[in-house]
């Protein structure tokens, strides 16, 4: 078998990379490990940038994201008893919207699939070789039988236990990494959401985030200590919780129904340079993790994957390899900008760990001047609905 | 010796206090332990803010300001081989002004001697009673004679190894505190400013600042490690490496010239909670102190005392105790704000100790933000002019 790019991975940035390749008449396969039905319904992240939808938009993406996805116009930083919005439209001129990761999935799915394109679901044992010359090939197992695909370039889109980046050679590549003292146990609920933009909650107890799915389906979230044990949180437990840090306000209470889902999620913060090795391109969740609290970590993929399209495109039809070589530092500016502003917001909002109180004062001041200052609250909004240039 | 507001310490914080309870017709008498010519002319601060100068202007401070104090419009970050401005004064509409803490006090020690104010300097062994009262007393020694002054009211303006804080019980002040690994070297040199704002320079071996006194005296700053023996640093060492750390931008040069006087000061961060115990009210370095970076601390005494000047007035003129009663808690709202500046413009500029990577890349990314997003730029400029409210 034979194509031009090789793509391991079938999450949001494989599946995007893969379309827009095809729109640039370039071939490619998708090689992913889990079946099509997990990888339609895996919950995952649910906030697209601007630059994201405008993407997905301009690329044919956009029929069921306008009709379905909740455009939101401001977020909401809740402590000391008092609520406080960021008017991130009025700030920006631009917005975020809330759509599901599995429906952009599934929307990429439909895409490829419906102008014939080569997705592999459930193969096992990939094996890559051939990266440091001009002909990769990669090995696979798929129903029961051994199959290579020889390409002219490898992307990497596996994410953070995928194979792509352990075929780099060792000493190359250079891990950052920083983790925190604590997790994030999320609950999807059968509920209306009892906001309709999302609740950023700093509480003494810890944080707690308000979001939602759609109108029937609540996204909820709690800091808990990262060895929590899932089996100590029954349900009531939870929705006790979820309203102890979230009815802080007079007035206002949470919708609760059903629990459909509930897991704990570490939290950490790894960059892993640079993103190229050879005929080797890694990009989303394989070379870079961020903490869930900026909502950067699926729009960061797509991100990557959109220079790697234009880095391809210029390759195939101009013979340039200007935008190929400068993918790495390219994409890093990016990643390194969401990593801080990543951190930036956990450090923000959670409960530290440390109990340093010098610490603590800190983050309040922080709060009561982001919530009052239309510089600095800005700076988050820009960060929040992604930043154009970087 | 009878007076109303006994004021300890002739800073910058008690010399203002004291003109400004004159101007309302309060008397008060300002005891310090150091003579007259130590305090006008030790080498401290040099950056006043904007609210600072309106201040001073406002009160009939600002003949020898507006002739002699340096009007900046901007400030410079270097780093990585280039120069970046922050347009302070295009973001905010407000500008700094460099004048040396010791002229203000020479201003507001004139100010006071001119209208016959009374100013105790060297006396020894002040002890405060009474605070609990509506009478307290505080004895000292003056001349070789043993000194009463009984008053309403003690100002406890006496810096961070004053005597006021000590009177406060145990038990009634929190103290938060952070401590850096590192320590500023800080030189005066004759030698014409290569610059004419202050260079900000992020650097490898750590940083450095460019400012000046005067059109022909240059104030030069190096991070040291904190136990730095200034023996180690010959004037040659000095320059060779503020040259290292500063020349880094093509065409760019040092003046060089003597150095009239060094020092090594630590660095650290400290807030004492409430700035109030009963008729004793502490202002300024006595119970708040920044890192030098944001350049911040003579500036967060003089917002401390123009508080307490309105609330002594208020109390004498109208009988309210509301604003001596607020005066804590509205002063922190300040000197939280600045605390985290401060901390965050440490953070932003020196090389950390901590050798964590991921630390130093969000570092960098952080440098490249500020220098390229208008919002974020705006919020440091708003802090380093000063805000007018917090």
């Amino acid at each position: 078998m034979r194509t031009q790019v090789g793509i391991i991975g079938a999450g949001p940035a494989g599946l995007l990379l893969s379309h827009l390749l095809h729109r640039s008449g370039i071939d490619s396969v998708v090689l992913e490990r889990r079946s099509r039905d997990y990888v339609e319904h895996r919950v995952r992240a649910g906030v697209l940038e601007q630059g994201s939808v405008d993407l997905l938009r301009r690329t044919g993406l956009g029929d069921r994201l306008d009709r379905e996805g909740l455009r939101h116009e401001g977020i909401e930083l809740r402590f000391g008893g008092t609520a406080h919005r960021i008017a991130m439209t009025e700030l920006t001129g631009r917005a975020i919207t809330v759509y599901g990761q599995q429906e952009v999935v599934k929307d990429l799915i439909a895409a490829r699939t419906a102008v014939g394109g080569e997705l592999r679901f459930e193969v096992e044992d990939v094996r890559l070789s051939g990266l440091d010359s001009t002909s990769p090939v990669i090995r696979f197992r798929h129903q029961g039988r051994e199959e290579e695909l020889h390409c002219d370039f490898v992307a990497g889109c596996d994410g953070s236990h995928g194979v792509s980046r352990d075929a780099v050679p060792a000493g190359v590549l250079t891990e950052y990494e920083r983790q925190y003292p604590f997790a994030w146990l999320g609950v999807l609920a059968a509920a209306a959401p009892a906001a309709s933009e999302l609740i950023y909650a700093h509480h003494d107890r810890g944080f707690a985030l308000h979001s939602m799915r759609s109108p029937e389906i609540s996204r909820l979230y709690l800091q808990v200590a990262p060895d929590t044990d899932i089996a100590d949180w029954p349900d009531d437990r939870i929705w006790s919780e979820l309203r102890t840090r979230l009815e802080t306000v007079p007035g206002w209470s949470l919708n609760t129904g059903p629990i459909l889902e509930k897991s704990v999620t570490g939290m950490r913060s790894l960059v892993v340079e640079p993103m190229r090795w050879e005929r080797l391109f890694l990009a989303g969740d394989a070379v870079h993790i961020v903490p869930p609290t900026g909502a950067k970590g699926m729009n960061l993929a797509l991100a990557d994957v959109a220079l790697l399209g234009d880095a391809f495109a210029a390759w195939y039809d101009e013979g340039r390899d200007d935008l190929l070589t400068g993918y790495s530092d390219t994409a890093l500016r990016r990643v390194w900008r969401v990593q801080h502003f990543s951190w930036w917001m956990t450090s923000l909002l959670h409960r530290l760990a440390t109990d340093d109180p010098y610490e603590a004062k800190l983050q309040l001041s922080t709060l009561h001047y982001v919530t009052s200052s239309r510089a600095y609250a800005t700076s988050l909004a820009e960060n929040y609905v992604g930043l154009a240039e970087v």
